[in-house]
């Protein structure tokens, strides 16, 4: 005797979201119609995907555009010979001719994986990329291989030394990420200033202020103005003003530019070039693209791999236990995105409707197929 | 003919500074009364008198006394055996024995420069260690070893993480130190904390509040009492707040947490031992001693030693030059301290008279000689 099926009721609604593979594959035939290799592609469409699938939509689908009119503008390399320009038993320097960035990053934790492999530990200084989106997801790469990984990069100058009101700093994120044992692993991944610059953008759409201790103005006064950017203001550094320390926030900025700029070949500080195609390049260039810096540990280098995941999943323990203020949680670095990723996968991607026309209008100029959802 | 001597006013005065030589001798001989070899002794004494001269007083002869008490409990080995006892071709675990802990980091960046010279770079963790004193005085061998240098260490647990009120880590700060060409150096080492404890200390002595963002109650509200450590409140990590960062401050100090105290065997979070006598011990241990963890990048590991100074340079430059904010000059990390180093080299080191009298108390215990220059 077969029994009816039991009525589900989204079965016969439009699904919302985005299946991750059909994006996968999207984005993949994207970079293929733009002239990238097909496994190129493929490595790209995963960081993509994986922006997407952790909830950080600010570094995925909305970023095709910016890569369409780079290469539409003839500042992107697709067909880029990435290779190791110097290197040492546990170090390299990686040149990306000039390649989409989430290759070139990709490349780059790889060899330094490989140089840990034997040497103990990798460090990769990376020139002549750009924008490499997630550094979550190259720390994650060593995490898969029983590392620890850190991934950091700098970028378009927006944040002003302390003390100063000129933009030489990028946001210049900072990710670590620690593999555990019965326990998901430590993931550290944060910009070195007190938010985020899509932060701002969100706040100047909806015609709100934001908290003093963001932004500066011109003088170098605080500003609660999302929009002072464009009026010759800037971000500050992780600390915010010098009482709370925002010194050690521009030390830590400027040490990121340092170890992927300054020693990599690449430009740093303000000749960092802008990965948006309507800025002009800097007049002037100290070197080659954008610059990474990339380095693994592994584990057993320092002490077994099994005591170490047993001491980690205590510190985890400890740390998530910890009393919380209350009405709150406490977390471990890397628990709302891995939480996101757990729901995403599982429910699909939701893309807002205005990326989706965007990416449509790509699409048709590349006669690709592109599903809007609406 | 000769011109009479030009009248020096200071000339016939009791100088009431001290010559770093005669504290440098005065420390060693100290150490040496406390059991310490004379090489081992001269070792300590020397990032003592460092600490001096840097102007960082909250880390020199004021330490003399926690050390004395130490040793006085038993809770100082004066003769430890220092050892490597794990190691890769760039990697390391040493265990300080339970020594002064400025001695087995001095052991323990020599290894990492060791390690440099032959991998390229070097990375060594400490367990078994004690406080360490200024995270510089370290990056700054690399720096005489024409290297990039790391330093970082775990502490006494004060600060809470984000969303808790529990104290779980230390002030855990971080030092790096990159040679140039004909600049000094850049040399960043700040606590991943708002401000260091020593702060709030003297604030408290003065009666005085302190900014919010530094403190929270023993309910995660904010604070402006500097004695609120005493009344089950915590320091708050880097960032101040959740709407400024502090999630990124936690972070951060969780990752020194974890390369100093989880990834070396030492104790982390928690379970860090207090550096003073008349704090017990915890009861539980899951580690040895306190954990450090020193890294050296060597430049021509990465490019051209050269090329990377006249890089380096034209950092320091632009980063110096910035447009300051008006009324303010923009530094480059380490310039306050290195003034402080030309300034008090020449004219001498300052102990406030309580410290003077503290130090000499100690010496007479010791039957030593020591000045005291009221």
């Amino acid at each position: 005797m077969t029994r009816p099926a039991p009525l589900n009721k989204t079965k016969n609604m439009k699904k919302k979201t985005y299946d991750p593979e059909y994006l996968r594959d999207f984005i993949t035939r994207f970079f293929e119609k733009l002239g990238a290799p097909p496994a190129d592609a493929a490595a790209v469409a995963d960081v993509f995907v994986r922006a997407e699938l952790r909830n950080l939509p600010s570094h995925g689908m909305i970023r095709l555009k910016d890569h369409y009119q780079l290469w539409e503008a003839g500042r992107l390399n697709m067909r880029p010979e990435i290779r190791v320009v110097h290197e040492s038993p546990s170090t390299a320097v990686l040149d990306g001719d000039n390649g989409i960035g989430m290759l070139v990053a990709t490349r780059a934790m790889q060899t330094a994986i490989e140089k840990a492999r034997t040497a103990g530990s990798g460090w990769v200084a990376v020139r002549n990329s750009n924008h490499f989106g997630i550094g979550s997801y190259y720390t994650l790469m060593a995490v898969e291989a029983g590392m620890i990984g850190l991934a950091m990069t700098n970028g378009n100058p927006l944040v002003a030394p302390a003390n100063s009101v000129d933009r030489l700093l990028g946001t210049n994120p900072i990710a670590v990420a620690v593999p555990a044992g019965k326990y998901p692993p430590f993931v550290g991944d944060f910009s070195t200033t007190p938010i985020a610059r899509g932060k701002l953008a969100v706040a100047a759409k909806k015609g709100e202020k934001v908290p003093f201790g963001y932004v500066i103005d011109k003088e170098g006064n605080p500003s609660d103005d999302p929009d002072i950017l464009k009026k010759g203001g800037a971000m500050v550094p992780l600390g915010g003003d010098l009482a709370h320390g925002s010194h050690k926030g521009y030390a830590l900025g400027a040490i990121v530019d340092i170890l992927s700029g300054v020693l990599s070949g690449a430009n740093f500080g303000p000749f960092v070039p802008p990965n948006l195609a309507y800025l002009p390049l800097p007049d002037e260039q100290v070197g080659k693209g954008m610059g990474h810096f990339f380095g693994a540990w592994r584990i057993d280098a320092f002490m077994p791999d099994e005591t170490f995941r047993e001491r980690m999943d205590r510190w985890i323990e400890i740390f998530r236990n910890a009393k919380p203020v209350p009405g709150k949680k406490v977390l471990i670095p890397g628990d709302i995105e891995r939480e996101a990723e757990e729901r995403i996968s599982r429910e699909g991607i939701t893309i807002i409707p205005a990326i989706q026309d965007e990416v449509k209008e790509l699409a048709e100029k590349l006669d690709l197929d592109f599903e809007v959802k609406g």
